[in-house]
This record gives C-alpha cells, sequence and structure tokens, in this order.
C-alpha cells in the first residue's frame, strides 16, 4: 500500500505549537509574569441563551421515542436550511433550499469541497492567507499560485489579468489580517472569475463582524456570483459555535463545469462521505436566527468589536500602522522600528509579557507583521494595551 | 476549473429512493393498506438516559463563561477517549491515546482516511457490499477488485492468495448479511494483508450486536492486525446516536508504509480538514460508556437481537435460507422460489405490505437475496412476520 505522497510535501504545521514553545520556556524562567494572550483565534464568550435552550431541549427530544430523530437529511434539516434562507433574505439574497448544505464547520466544508474539483486545477490564493487554504491544496498535489497582499493595497489584492487560475480562495473579513473587500473589489474578482470560467471559493465565516452597511457580507450581494462562486460560512464567530460545530455552504445551481452542476456534486460527497449534523447541533444552531438568537449573538459581536476598537485606538495613538478591526475580529499590524514577526513576538513576550500571532506564520507578505484578536477578555486587553503603550 | 471527472463514473445511487418510489406508487394505489418497514437501517429507540442528561448538562455548561468550550483537540477531549480505551480494556486490548480519534461518525471516517492513500492502490472489497466503500474509491480513481460473498461461503469470503491487493474493506457483523467473522477467518485476512504489505479498513460499526464470546469484536484481538489494520467504530448503532453523530477511529502506531505512521497522517488530515466533534456529543457519547450508559445501551441491542430472533425462527419456519441475525441487526436472506431480489420485494410489497431492502442494491452477489432489518418496533415485526408466513 502506497501512502498520499503529497503528504510529504507539507510544511509543519509549527506556527502555533512555535508560539505554545516560546510562551512556556519564558514563564518558567519567569514564573510570576502574568502573560496575557491577545493571540487567540477562539470565541470565549459563552453560547446565546436561546441556542443553549434550543440545545436542551433537542438533548431531551433524543431522549423519547416519540420525538428521537435518527439520520437526518444529508444536507441538513429544513428548519435550519430555512431559516439560514430567512438570514440570507435579511441581505436581500434569494436561496433555494437545495442551494443550502449545513455541515460541521467552514474549515471541513472548505477542505471537504476540493474533492469536486479535479488535480490539475490552478489554485489562486492571496498571500498571507489561512494556512489550511494551502495545505488542503497540497495533499492533492494541485499547482498554487500567490497574489500579494501588502500594505500598498491594505492587505485586500485584486486580481492579476495576466495570470490563469481555476479554483480562486477569497476570505473576507479577512484571517488573519481583519482586512474587508468592497463591492467593488469583489466585482473585480467575480468578473476574473467568470472571465476565467474559475470558481471562487468564499469564505464568509467573519461576515456578523461587518457592520459598515457599505461593506458585502455575502459574495451573492455582487452581480454574477451565482455563476462563479461557493459561499462557505459558519456559526463559529457568529454565535460562538467554535465547540458546537455548525456550518454551511452555499452552491448556487447556476454554478456548474462542463454542463455539471456542481450542486449536484457536492451533494453527492456529501450523501457519500458525511451523515449529517447533529439535530441537536441543528436545533441551536436554528435558534441562533430567532430574533432573540440574533439579538444575543450581536451582542457578543459588539463586545468582540469594542476591543478591536480599543485595540485600534491604542495603536494609532502609538503611530503603529494596521489594517483590519472595525469590521472584523482581527488586527493586522506592521511590527514597529522595522523589526521581523518573530522578533516582535519576543519583544512583546519578553517586555510586555503579552502574545500575539507573528505575521510570518501566515505566507512570506506576512513577514514584519503581526496579528492581534479582538477575542480576549475585556480587562485583558485593557490591561495588555496599557503595558504597550508603556513599553514601546 | 474542471471537475472530478471520476463523480462521473458512480453509479446512481438509486437503490432507496427506488424502494421509496414503488412503496409510495403501492400506497396511492392501496390507500388502506398498511406498510409496515423490515427495511429500516436507522435505530428507533431513544438514546440511553445517561447520555441525554450527559449532553443537557454539557449544552448548559456552553452557557457559562466558566464551562464554556471554544475549539477542542482535533483528535477528540481526552475524557472520551479515555472512556473508549477502557472500552477496548473490556476486550483485554490495550490502546495509546494517541491511537484514538474522535470523529462524527465511522461513515465519514471510513470515506476520509482514503485521502491518506495515494491514487494508485488497489482496493479489494467483498462483494455484497455497503456502497460507499465502492463510491468513495471510484471518486478516487482506484482500481476496485472483489472478493465474492456466496451461500457457500456463509457470505464470509476468504482471501485469494492469487490476488494483489493494497487496502482491503472488512465489514463484520456485515452490513447488508449481518454474517460475522470468526478468529480463524479474520487471522486468514490479516495473515494475507501483511503479506501484501496491505492495510485493512475494518469496519466494527456493529461490534456491540455479537454476544457470543467466541467472535471477534474488533480485528485487534487479532495478533498481527496492529501492523495492518484501521478499526472505525461508531455509537450509531452501539448506542443510537444516528442523529447524533459520533465515531472513533483506531491507528495503531505500528501501521507505517514506506517509514512513515499513518497516525501521524491520519492526524495531519483531520487537523487540515476537521475541527473535531462537539463537546456536547463527546460527553454524551463518554456518558455511554459508563456502566448504567452500558447497561442502558445493551438493553436497546437486546430489544434489537430479540426481534432478530423472531425473524430467524419465522424463517426458519418457512424454509427460507439466511444468514445474519445472530450477532447483528441484519438478517439476509434467499429469496423464496427462486425469485430475483426486485421481484421478491415486489411480491412482499404487493401480498404482505411488508417493506425490505433487495440484496441487488449490495452488489452482483446479492442478486437473489434479499436484506430485513431488527430496527423495527417488536409489534410490527410480530405483525410482518404473521403476514410473511400467511402469504409465503
Amino acid at each position: 500500500m502506497r501512502i498520499n505522497a503529497h503528504y510529504l510535501e507539507l510544511k509543519d504545521d509549527y506556527l502555533f505549537a512555535e508560539i505554545a514553545n516560546r510562551v512556556s520556556a519564558f514563564q518558567s524562567a519567569h514564573p510570576t509574569a502574568r502573560i496575557i494572550r491577545l493571540g487567540i483565534g477562539d470565541v470565549t464568550l459563552p453560547l446565546p441563551r436561546t441556542a443553549v435552550e434550543a440545545m436542551r431541549a433537542a438533548a431531551a427530544d433524543m431522549g423519547e421515542t416519540s420525538t428521537f430523530k435518527g439520520y437526518g437529511d444529508y444536507p441538513g434539516y429544513a428548519f435550519l436550511r430555512e431559516a439560514i434562507a430567512g438570514y440570507y433574505q435579511t441581505k436581500e439574497i434569494a436561496l433555494e433550499m437545495d442551494e443550502i448544505f449545513v455541515g460541521d464547520g467552514a474549515k471541513s466544508d472548505l477542505g471537504n469541497i476540493l474533492d469536486i474539483f479535479g488535480p490539475d486545477n490552478t489554485v489562486l490564493i492571496p498571500d498571507p492567507v489561512y494556512p489550511v487554504y494551502v495545505d488542503t491544496n497540497v495533499m492533492a498535489g494541485r499547482r498554487v499560485t500567490y497574489v500579494n497582499g501588502s500594505a500598498e493595497n491594505g492587505f485586500l489584492p485584486l486580481p492579476e489579468e495576466s495570470l490563469h487560475a481555476d479554483v480562486i480562495y477569497l476570505c473576507s473579513p479577512n484571517n488573519p489580517t481583519g482586512a474587508v473587500y468592497s463591492r467593488s473589489g469583489l466585482k473585480r474578482w467575480v468578473d476574473y472569475a467568470l472571465d476565467n470560467r474559475a470558481v471562487i471559493l468564499f469564505d464568509a465565516a467573519y461576515e456578523a463582524f461587518i457592520h459598515d452597511p457599505n461593506l458585502p457580507t455575502s459574495i451573492f450581494e455582487i452581480e454574477g456570483a451565482r455563476r462563479c462562486a461557493i459561499e462557505f460560512c459558519s456559526l463559529s464567530k457568529t454565535a460562538g459555535f467554535t465547540g458546537v460545530r455548525c456550518g454551511y455552504t452555499v452552491v448556487p445551481r447556476e454554478l456548474t463545469a462542463d454542463g455539471v452542476p456542481l450542486n449536484k456534486l457536492w451533494l453527492r460527497r456529501q450523501a457519500t462521505k458525511f451523515n449529517g449534523v447533529s439535530y441537536i447541533t441543528q436545533r441551536g444552531a436554528s435558534a441562533v436566527f430567532t430574533p432573540d438568537g440574533l439579538t444575543e449573538a450581536r451582542a457578543n459581536i459588539a463586545y468582540y468589536l469594542e476591543n478591536a476598537r480599543l485595540i485600534r485606538e491604542a495603536l494609532s495613538e502609538m503611530g503603529i500602522w494596521f489594517v483590519g478591526g472595525e469590521n472584523a475580529p482581527y488586527i493586522w499590524l506592521k511590527c514597529p522600528n522595522g523589526l521581523g514577526s518573530w522578533a516582535f513576538f519576543d519583544k512583546l513576550l519578553t517586555e510586555a509579557h503579552v502574545v500575539g500571532t507573528p505575521g510570518a506564520g501566515f505566507g512570506q507578505n506576512g513577514e514584519g507583521y503581526f496579528r492581534l484578536t479582538a477575542f480576549g477578555a475585556r480587562d485583558n486587553v485593557v490591561e495588555a494595551l496599557a503595558r504597550l503603550k508603556a513599553d514601546f
């Protein structure tokens, strides 16, 4: 038996392990130092009460013969798909039920969707980038080319007409930079995809952090996107579901290749290699889309965005260049004094006892940059910023 | 962009759709007929009370800051992996924590595991078979060869030394036949796999139905299996988790190819394309492995096995040849009077108003056979059997 040799081409996934090692070494040498983590990519506030109550009731359903649920539909229960369609309606986007697929998270679907594409496609990925876009394609042996994010384009690269691509990754609001594409920026990408007969894999996991009404929260707000884009979204950051696992993927009916609807291929993939999401989880997710659920989820997001505002304010006062943090939980800053990402990491850790994420871990254009996140507790954010201002 | 052209080679997945169409047509034509379904592959009894309570408590945990859980470890929480290791200990099988991977079901893991194997492996699959073994390999363009189940070998085919294989599927207790391999049968497969440097993908989803102490419930009861086998198991049939979604996969440390531990490849696959199973689900699953949980789960299995016993008894009285149903929820019978699978399906439906599953849907060796399942309610099973005895 032979292994998939492409796995041997993967780079070691060492970013967060290396961070943990350095933090642990410092803490051992300085046991009294109170380290504050502003590098965390996970939510910290508890779930909306309505989601908790819905899941408790659903668990009880599973204990009674009359309300017990076995296998559900592969693409998800109608009650949840209707709730998701209702959410899109508030964005003035009309979806059919068979365009919506409930899954166990955007990460799973973003990885698994590649199953329906041939290995001989050229993949275009912005740098810096969420590392799994690259790794999942390396695993399949696909050619990967990059477009460059930079301070000059505000880390929102636009298509280069000279470059051909078949599969394009976009993430807006962006992880790791927090930058958000405008409608005209996304229109450029949609037009480019249509010209290249390419598909855009649009990662909208952070869409709920957009409060500026001029910014698009879905690729399907852009004309032509239904013929070239798949959208991935998640309850993880919208409602704190990182530990509950529920996402959804929208594959429009118009999206075809060689006359084959991708929608049907994805349904076949899911029916063959997946068995749906827990009924309990789906009840919790559908509760998030009720008026009470949305109000509670948005209160949590407002808390994180206030953290982000405090971080932006402090960086501005310190004269440090940054993007993000306005409609996103991530703030992407230029390391002061021309420091490299890891040098700044060490300085921040040893002098301010604050932990962030070196930008170099997200691609070569990340070198010299640094990611802070807004997912911490308010007291810690305030304390960390006071230390930064005192030390830099 | 080009699609994965192998998807076009898939046969239409029409078995259960065709059954639904025929049943629906008959019911329309005979609105007063009370149709009983003995074809159902899903559980019907509610979850063990201890699992429900654990999930209700876990959902409440997610609503409080102090007990909230975000991302879990990719391979599953330690509390669940320890519970699974404890379950294996009762089988006198010692597992290390890093050999156990919690997933969202055996079907997902059986499909996704193929990611770590190259496309140029030869896959050996018994016929009749659970269709997703075939489809997941067709999707990847792998060569599939078959070994033949038949009445002569009791639908427990053994390896043919003349045939080379790299990846071997075994399912015991078997879906669809309910046949269970003996230790000596499995030993033949393990020896063959070691000789061929092949890997056995051992689907143990129905292991909890084995009550005969002479039959192996895990491939790891067989000497040498740790060097050639991966085991897939699930709470779906063990504890009624078909709608909750929790399984586990065991990849022993000794299992390597070209010096690479498959364990590490699978961890990398899961870390890249999966984000773990819901904390709530994992709490429910670990409750199943407590003494109370096991007692309740086994009571449900005893109920299904009594259904199976009644079906076997009736078939014996009628002089119909069958296998299975003794340590499995499936009974695989030879259609009486030389009927084909679909002809018998129609006869059973129109004369006895009973629905089963045509064996032809599980491969060419299934033609002329028929699957009944023990997952129905007792009253329905008794009534269906009375009709069978009256009509045949």
